[in-house]
């Protein structure tokens, strides 16, 4: 299973590839997206979508996952968080690919099993998960390998629970 | 000119297309595009952007006017109307076309000489200048048309401060 991780923003989006055999994850691509700065929003959401389409299409990921951000700290940063929010969505939907969504808490939870950790522990755990000899860098790209990584725990689960069920 | 008014918003978003030869403008056609409420977000943004490329086919629109949204009660409210404006914005911008913003300020004071006009002077402005025999409805669709029609005057009186300098 290949899962593409997104931390979306308008002026950096992070994202992280992983590939997940026998429910081990191992890194392909992280990094990040930006934006130019001065540029009219069209171009700017425009210029987003344009990088996701040919990420998806370099790395032909079969699932996407995405921050749900209930974080914003005002109108303003949340209608920004928004559009580049949408941008990504419409990106793996137009791909056809399914778009999963996870809050902070779900993913710092599913990650270091604890709902409130601080960025380092996520950036050490998203490390040490997927064997890595340093923390990635920016901390955008760990952020969205951190969603990718908790999206490949949640559907683990689901499968063991699907599985338990058709036992009964 | 062709043009296309959105006032988007992930419930319903309204659209209005006006033709405008000789600065005298009429109308194509008005109405609300909606989303399936409890499905998905990433199901209800397709669902949006479908409706939106679809229209943009069908009248070949050669300009594209949005509202831009200052008014957002809230963060949540702002997150939901950022990711319809950049769906609008998107289908806009990946059929070729730019994209104007306008704030609901302007939209107002250029319909009808007032920014702090209320929605039933708008609508009844956007019927006189369109030259119809009732207020368009719903009023989301009178809106999106007050959006485009903000347009063509803006883009009448840059072409005409254009022209003056030229004289000069």
């Amino acid at each position: 299973m290949r899962v593409l991780g997104i931390d979306p923003g308008m002026a950096r989006t992070g994202y992280g590839l992983i590939e997940s055999a026998d429910d081990r994850p191992s890194l392909i691509d992280c990094g990040t997206l930006t934006t130019p700065p001065r540029a009219p929003v069209s171009e700017r959401l425009r210029a987003l979508y344009v990088q996701l389409v040919d990420l998806l299409d370099r790395y032909q990921p079969i699932e996407v996952a995405i921050e749900e951000p209930f974080v914003a700290k005002n109108v303003r940063s949340a209608l920004a968080v928004g559009q580049a929010r949408a941008v990504a969505i419409l990106a793996a939907a137009n791909a056809g690919l399914p778009v999963y969504e996870y809050t902070p808490n779900q993913v710092k939870r599913s990650i270091t099993n604890y709902g409130h950790s601080g960025k380092e522990q996520v950036q050490e755990m998203v490390r040490l998960q997927l064997g890595l000899e340093a923390p990635p860098q920016p901390h955008d790209a760990a952020d969205a390998l951190a969603i990718a990584l908790c999206h490949v725990w949640e559907s683990r689960l689901a499968r063991l629970i699907a599985q338990s069920e058709e036992r009964k």
